[in-house]
């Protein structure tokens, strides 16, 4: 299993969180861009993950919910501005701190061998509602749900008919 | 006439640029969001501007040229992330620097008085392409594009007919 590296620099706006999988770039990237697949791994286990849009391509716009037992729910929204194999580049809001919007970049490295490391950079309006998203425990959350992209991979993987 | 206020505060991505405008936020935000007026305004004098898409909506894109005597060509591309009347945030990236983009937020202040504070917030990836953009010379070209603006919202204040 890989290891989650979170990086949050003092006095910065900035986020970078680095992870390594033992799948191609390209079964990765279909991990991030089919909202079928996506919604089995984004974010901590004990939330259901509601997919509303995730329209992967210059101007398309995503949101989607994590939903908990007890009728709550977290939303999030943005837009893509650029979609490629190697990267993408999206704005990111959540719902419930109106009006504070980051952007985003996902790189997807060819570590050859079959991996890949997914090299995120996520830069924030101001180094306030940085430091608002790292206490917010998203560490936490970045890192099991690359546990479970970890364990979806794993069964993309197997061959079809086995 | 207003003056234009360019911060862009040492070891941060950040660039503020306030400007002051003697009409209303209803008009100014007019300027903003129609490609006719927007064509006559935004960017150095010297410059024919282009603009090929400006599609004011969450999820819409846009594109500008800015052309010169000569041929040569200065192409800028983006999405909207969100438009209301007071605030449009958006992505922009200049094609001559691809895969740097920024995230940039315009709020419409109203002064009251038929005048309004335009407040421009943007955000780099990183220091250095900050840095690069300042460099660029930009202020000039904000400065000089603020000054076409208040000469077209002078324009556009007299009363039709007159």
């Amino acid at each position: 299993m890989g290891t989650t590296e979170v990086t949050a620099p003092e006095g910065t706006p900035f986020i970078e969180i680095n992870r390594e999988f033992d799948a191609p770039p390209a079964l990765v990237y279909r991990a991030y861009t089919e909202p079928e697949l996506l919604k089995q791994w984004l974010g901590p286990r004990k939330y259901e993950m509601v997919v509303e849009r995730w329209d992967v391509r210059e101007g398309g716009a995503w949101r989607y919910e994590h939903r908990d037992d007890a009728g709550n729910a977290w939303a999030f929204h943005g837009v893509f501005h650029s979609v490629a194999r190697d990267t993408m580049v999206q704005t990111f809001e959540f719902e419930g701190a109106p009006g504070h919007v980051s952007l985003e970049k996902v790189v997807f490295e060819d570590l050859g061998n079959g991996r890949t490391a997914v090299r995120n950079h996520s830069v924030y309006q101001s180094i306030e509602a940085r430091d608002a998203m790292v206490q917010s425990g998203m560490a936490e959350g970045v890192t099991e749900g690359y546990e479970r992209l970890d364990e979806l991979l794993a069964q993309l993987s197997v061959p079809a008919g086995r």
